[in-house]
């Protein structure tokens, strides 16, 4: 049945990178199969589609691998026309890539070291966490969506980590950064956005969620000194 | 004279992420002003224009500002159709893509490492961009570019660091990790892509780079304990 135009997913809906395609995936309509991936036992397949990172979520789309979830998510974007993700304005386009980059650059970094460290370095981390968050929450502003007021876009869908697994990072991390009533706009985003058919079936389950982060807990605290 | 179309780089030769602007700009066949920032005493226009990360370049567009550079390099593809940087196929565009994601994300911050750290530290550091070295190499194969034999493109723009700056970044950190030997088709690559007319009136003399990179070694000391 292996053709042309089949097309897999190498990943696990632990993984907010990985739900970001079946997201994208799943609002364009196009069909697909996801091959579960073990994060902690990652298979001899997705190390050899993506030997340089030996991360998910891969695409293969007739047998030819992409990875890395941004560069993904254009990927289907420009092969699936329909229900565009980016925006068709250049200048348009610019700015979402501009905060999905920021996004995954300054936001989740921020919060990854607050997840990884403990006491004054946290502390730290926790601040640029939240000053990232305010940045988002102005660039947010009143509208529902990054997108706009319509419908969630490519930049809804790189931020789709911060409505659900977040709180889980905070949670087994030991720390707090996204407050509701600091960053109202953001709230109202996240209720929203979990609640879109596409994003919701694609969710993990709070276990789930709790297992994994701990789990990478467990494995920082042994590479540490 | 100011007008919807009027076109500006804030920026300065000395910074390899403006000389991508730049580059694209004159490959494009299109008029630009590059407004010269000094990087150690930013102008408030760039602080405005880019208050997230008040870096350059920042190209201004009928006065709408864009930043970070590889975005950029998407808006002028995307705007200025003409000698295309990417290519049309949207796998080969995630294939450029995820290698110029390579170069900044990885390649650069092993090289940023090992200029900013002594002892054992930088010797990890060089150890991990000598490693990314070796796939860059592996990755342009017996090509004459990145993107081919026939014209440099996005990938090439983005490498253009390594054909002139990370020599400077070596001899003022102290260290060596790109090697003719080693390396023989990125230095191939090098030798051909810093005589390329676009890129070559672009390059800043070796005394800026010099004295740029001396200065973030000096204020890099002062910042650590």
């Amino acid at each position: 049945m292996a053709g042309a135009e089949e097309l897999k997913v190498l990943g696990t809906r632990q993984s907010m990178f990985t739900v970001r395609v079946l997201c994208a995936l799943d609002l364009k309509g196009v069909d697909y199969e996801l091959v579960q991936e073990d994060l902690v036992n990652k298979s001899s397949l997705l190390l050899s589609l993506n030997p340089v990172h030996k991360k998910v979520p891969v695409l293969v789309h007739g047998g030819k691998p992409i990875a890395e979830s941004k560069i993904i998510l254009e990927y289907i974007d420009e092969t699936w026309k329909q229900r565009p993700l980016l925006p068709e304005d250049p200048l348009e386009r610019a700015h979402a890539r501009f905060w999905a980059a920021f996004i995954d650059d300054k936001l989740m970094e921020a919060a990854r070291k607050a997840f990884m460290t403990t006491g004054e370095d946290q502390a730290k981390a926790i601040e640029s966490t939240m000053e990232a968050l305010e940045l988002l929450e102005q660039e947010l502003g009143g509208k529902k969506y990054f997108g706009g007021d319509e419908e969630i876009g490519y930049v809804d869908m790189v931020a789709g980590w911060i409505a659900y697994w977040l709180q889980f990072v905070e949670e087994v991390g030991g720390f707090k950064a996204m407050d509701a009533a600091k960053y109202p706009c953001l709230d109202a985003w996240i209720q929203n956005f979990v609640h879109i058919p596409s994003v919701a079936q694609n969710l993990p389950s709070p276990d789930d969620l709790r297992d994994i982060f701990c789990a990478m807990r467990m494995a920082m605290a042994t590479q540490t000194k």
